[in-house]
């Protein structure tokens, strides 16, 4: 295989999605505003270009993994856009709102490229393991060139139909679930704990049984323990991704009283000066709260 | 195998967990306040008394699945424990407040019985398919006993010590994430609904990959569908358990607004006259809310 991607974007997800493409025997060409974090990926072959417009080719293939909504727009610009043009692909994996995703669709349709959403479900450990998923959506004829790309580093990709923000309405449904789970493990460990039992061993119990996730069984352990390290995903992100997640909703008419109160206990941990934390560092406030 | 067990409680989770020790050799002398909830099991061999006390033979051991605690301490009465008597063991699988154990294992040991607490987490058909869990806890020397006539029909007993209260912590913060995950459920489903994504399609990817639990798989389908029967477990149960959780936290100082929610959902769902759906009926209240 001698594809070529132009890739956008060398994060904590970035880098482990960019390395496992070039294992699969894609030509990259990597894009990241701090070049630094692009030499990783040049030792193992990859082109790296100093602009983002740079990378892409016209008719060719971008993939981009990108912080949030106000770093999509400001990289994936009109002048990229219209470069990738006709008969290119952009597969956006970043996690952004549905209505950012309708919008950029809108533009590179303009200029005969398409967009495609791609989130993806995975820390970057699951990368690696190629244990992640993905919500995929938008025009049928790109997402069958996408998939077998994606597929190399994912278990599955779930298509959710030609929307372009469909997906992303998956991602942020699906991790204000990841949220919910952590606020729902503080709240019932701590009522445990302070009932003299460990939370070690309700953890254990509940994630053997009734809760035996991924989810559960690894964020858990954080919980658990009230050890909020090692830092997969800021908590800054969480609040972001909370505040997409009830923008969404509301912009439908849709009230979700959970995912305000998993808004608070961002909003609090970040007050406690716990951004440098994980983002399941919110599950900590029930203990906070507690006086534990 | 021809140990005589007493059991008292033929309800829904009663029934099922008579009839698998019957079918383990165990003889049943059973009782049941509505007595023709009995004559399945007499049927299979059991042998049905009309009062609760002429169940229990002196040192002998009683399994009691009631409905609630007041049912416990009205029907477990000092009469019963006195004649359980000495070397007695009541292995009490209700879900009951703490408290309520704690009280009932002073009662039998004044009369030298001993009281342990074996709260299941199974519903009817996970009995019957010998998938649930037990949370135990109570004296060493009882449980001992009690393990390998409860291991016929679960998967799994998990020991939280001797504390008699402490396995009514562990299924109340267990029955509260359960109903957490309803919640969950019922907001991220109606939003990916209203914003033009099926509820079944949602459901499918996020019980396959990150929430591939029982709970999730089992219970999101009556979110998924919105529809929440067949009932194996009455809402105002649910209401009955959140409560019992709250006061068992709040005993201790633990505040906990997720169940602050649930309450307030169950409560809701009672007065849109749910009470004959299952409990997992809370989760219509973000459909309704989001007038879907």
């Amino acid at each position: 295989m001698s594809e070529k991607i132009a890739f956008l974007g060398l994060g904590n997800l970035g880098t482990p999605i960019a390395e496992s493409l070039i294992k699969a025997g894609y030509q990259l060409t990597v894009w990241n505003r701090t070049a630094s974090k692009a030499d990783p990926l040049a030792r193992l072959g990859a082109k790296v270009v100093e602009n983002a417009i740079d990378a892409i080719e016209t008719g060719g293939i971008v993939i981009s993994v990108l912080a949030d909504d106000t770093v999509v727009e400001e990289i994936f610009s009109m002048e990229l856009a219209e470069k990738l043009g006709k008969g290119g692909i952009h597969i956006s994996m970043s996690t952004i709102s549905p209505e950012t995703s309708r919008q950029l669709s809108q533009i590179h349709d303009w200029y005969e490229a398409t967009y495609i959403a791609a989130p993806i479900f995975a820390r970057p450990e699951a990368v690696v393991a190629g244990v992640g998923n993905i919500a995929i959506s938008g025009k049928a004829a790109a997402k069958e060139i996408a998939k077998p790309i994606l597929q190399g580093f994912v278990k599955g990709i779930y298509d959710f139909g030609e929307d372009p923000g469909a997906a992303n309405v998956v991602k942020l449904a699906g991790n204000f679930m990841i949220a919910a789970s952590l606020e729902m493990m503080g709240e019932a460990f701590t009522m445990a704990e302070k009932n003299g039992i460990s939370r070690q061993s309700i953890y254990e119990m509940l994630t053997q049984t009734l809760f035996a996730a991924p989810i559960f069984q690894n964020y858990g352990k954080f919980v658990a323990n009230n050890v909020y390290e090692p830092v997969a995903f800021k908590l800054a992100l969480g609040l972001k991704d909370i505040n997409l997640t009830l923008q969404t909703a509301s912009d439908v008419n849709v009230p979700m009283p959970m995912a305000d109160l998993i808004r608070n206990r961002f909003i609090s941990a970040l007050a406690k000066k716990r951004n440098n934390l994980d983002w399941s560092a919110l599950a900590q406030g029930a203990s906070d709260d507690a006086g534990a």
